[in-house]
């Protein structure tokens, strides 16, 4: 399965990338810059020069199998409409966190949609929208090493849902979980959130595992 | 320590005061009604009949070295404004959840304050607020036997977080968490929500657990 990224040179982006390329999955950095996009896939190959990774526009990245948004919070609502159509029948998968930050304090922002992954269905219509990621600590993505870490996934589509389950367990040291139906990715969102204030009072890249399922 | 239970004659106050009366504490179940307080006592004792519970009105629970929250979130503006003089100067946890059902699907409910725990502390303006707990199964806490679960603690006072953290890892396999400030208690009082729909999905009563913390 090959598995575009629009808005993939960020820290996130690189970093799944990183690990579903290491899966063996063809990745393609998607990036408004091709010259931002060749520059990720150039440090990430730093790390392996035979990763299948590649770089292209958003828009070529559109064209994948499964597609990621690692973009901002703040860019997506620009970003995403110009490749609606190219989006349209296909999985696209939320890691966004609407989060800001005051005196080094994180906060969830209001979402008019209630959250950042329903403003991306509203924005792609045409798409199925499933909400995972959001809780991998970026930085320990990029390091390499197993995660010890569960992926909560939120989807309205069961079928999207497992294909993105399935993928996130291409991780090494991940477990995903059903989380339910898309407007429950609020409340993942919020998770990130409180991880960011636990990071800041135990000096770490915290993660979060559901105890007591199978 | 004694430990007091506003509107204890729930699940959750049930089942903490179960367990911290197991570690030693003297609970006293609160009620607005004194009956419904002593039923609640009779039939933790049935457990055990030296466990040290005793069952009281609302307003002489308030005055125990703790005091713990487990009205409704819809009873919670009608029962503390009349306990506020009793709670001044204590420190009061806020255990609540603003949490609504449809169709069985569970969703947080918009609270003006921001969060159950923020509305504790607007109601309670003399008091210590800490939230903590809400994550916590209350079925698993009746049932006894250990729990593989953080209970993540907001609080603007180090101090009263502290006691309550340390008072957390009273319940068997508990460990507390510092979750940061109090308004960051809207997010952990929306992983409960979330673990109902995973309790849903997967026939289970499951919890959290924060990794790369030590």
């Amino acid at each position: 399965m090959n598995i575009g990224f629009i808005g993939g040179t960020g820290e996130e982006g690189m970093g799944l990338a990183y690990r579903f390329a290491l899966a063996g999955h063809a990745c393609i950095i998607g990036s408004r810059a091709i010259e931002k996009a060749q520059a990720a896939v150039v440090e990430l190959k730093e790390k392996d020069a035979a990763l299948p990774i590649t770089g292209a526009t958003n828009i070529e990245a559109a064209a994948a199998g499964i597609v990621i948004v690692t973009t901002p919070y703040s860019a997506q609502e620009a970003t995403l409409p110009p490749l609606a159509a190219a989006l349209a029948g296909r999985i696209v998968v939320s890691t966004v966190v609407p989060m800001a930050f005051e005196a080094g304090r994180a906060s969830l922002v209001a979402v008019p949609e209630g959250s950042a992954a329903e403003q991306e269905q509203a924005l792609l219509p045409q798409s199925t929208v499933v909400a995972a990621f959001q809780n991998l600590s970026a930085r320990k993505l990029l390091k390499g090493g197993p995660l010890d870490a569960d992926v909560v996934v939120c989807a309205a589509d069961p079928e999207a849902k497992k294909q993105v389950m399935s993928l996130a367990e291409a991780i090494e040291g991940v477990r995903a979980v059903d989380g339910g139906p898309l407007p429950n990715a609020r409340l993942v969102e919020g998770i990130t959130v409180l991880l960011v204030a636990i990071n800041r009072a135990y000096k770490t890249q915290a993660g979060i595992r559901i105890t007591a399922i199978q």
